[in-house]
């Protein structure tokens, strides 16, 4: 039984070459991968070496920064095929192209990587939390994944409560280095804008304001720990009464 | 705003003592302990570090082995008062009474924490995981709690429906050592008989029987891991559509 609700897919193309991808996979979603295929396809001509760092780099920035559910399975793949038919000199470390592919790769499984969430058991809405200021990148990788993994995160995005003591919650609770008095947390508005919801302590804010910003389905977190340069971001959907109804009706 | 809906407290009586507590918390629970409240008197005369030390195991076996929603909070005590009134030499490590005070310290504490958990938020069941057979007590605890803690478990208990395959998902995915083709899994009937779903393969059993199992308000896996002789318990509560309307209605 696939509970997937409809086909996410992409393709990046640049003068010399292309790629696409496509993504299987809706719950038991959680990092590292889990429950999940991916199948990305390219004409460029690569040297597998850097084809495999580019790919593994594009997965820890996607496919292990989101999470449905905080289950996973042995279940899981991310490969990519290509078939050199562009045709030129192989791409490979210090390739002028070498940059640029990368990022390529790595925007196309972001953007597969957030279709998954979007199609979501049972989501609604897609949160995602920017972690700024952290001590290290493992900590901001950490912080940002505690958010998003949060049932209290997810249920309280799910109800449009800007509960800003279960964000911090949740990074208190990630491992990650946090100093209460250094952190603030920002929560977007349609507009581009951000409200201020703590600043080493809750700040005054229009509740108003805030529930109107929930009403959106792509809800954004900002989070600056205020402790250092590094930075990561996550995606998680939140949780419904839909998705313990799909996963306590599953059928083996 | 409380979501506790009954009170929860016990006392034990041995010839020359007794022990009472009580305890407040059903949601944001996950080991360690995390949004809880435990507060046990005694009439018995012990030495302030035995007192500690038996606390502590006793919390290790019984509050930190329990899990509501994977959340936790910086709101959690468990505290012993021992006012002596019952009189006689302080009971201390090497007393004859020690070996007595630490089961009956930790029967409470057990007791307590699955008072917590049939009176969690929204639920329905109780789910035990006896581990055994496990290469090191910490697997042994880490393999209970990975169970108990798996929403694809609580969805599918909630759903009475026997899934195997999520069961050992959460040990796989546990950090525990495991070796698939050692691995028993086992649901306990309500005559205190078991079936077995997993040894190695999936193993043939009635649907019937086994969803009949799953009728119950405590529900039992027992896992071998195969491997050695540790074991561990961990209790869960069942994810349920209220569960979901509890937390994202909840206002701070």
């Amino acid at each position: 039984m696939t509970t997937d609700t409809r086909p996410k897919h992409v393709a990046v193309r640049s003068a010399n070459w292309s790629i696409g991808g496509v993504v299987k996979g809706v719950g038991m979603i959680h990092p590292n991968m889990a429950t999940m295929l991916c199948f990305v396809t390219t004409d460029a001509s690569v040297r597998q070496p850097f084809l495999q760092k580019a790919l593994e780099a594009a997965v820890d920035d996607s496919f292990n920064m989101i999470d449905v559910d905080s289950d996973t399975s042995p279940d899981d793949i991310a490969l990519v095929l290509a078939n050199s038919l562009a045709g030129g000199e192989a791409i490979d470390e210090g390739h002028r192209e070498a940059p640029a592919f990368a990022v390529a790769l790595k925007q196309l499984c972001v953007y597969l990587a957030k279709a998954m969430i979007a199609d979501a058991e049972g989501a609604t809405k897609t949160i995602e939390a920017q972690v700024g200021g952290a001590a290290s990148a493992e900590d901001a990788r950490r912080a940002a994944r505690a958010i998003i993994s949060s049932l209290g995160v997810k249920t309280a995005v799910y109800g449009k409560d800007p509960n800003w003591g279960r964000v911090l919650s949740a990074i208190g609770n990630s491992g990650a280095e946090v100093q209460e008095e250094r952190t603030k947390l920002f929560l977007a508005t349609p507009d581009d804008g951000e409200i201020c919801l703590f600043a080493g302590v809750p700040q005054g804010f229009d509740p108003a304001q805030a529930k109107a910003c929930l009403e959106s389905e792509s809800i954004r977190f900002r989070i600056d720990l205020g402790l250092g340069e590094a930075a990561a971001t996550a995606w998680g959907s939140d949780l419904t009464e839909d998705y313990v109804r799909l996963n306590s009706e599953y059928t083996t």
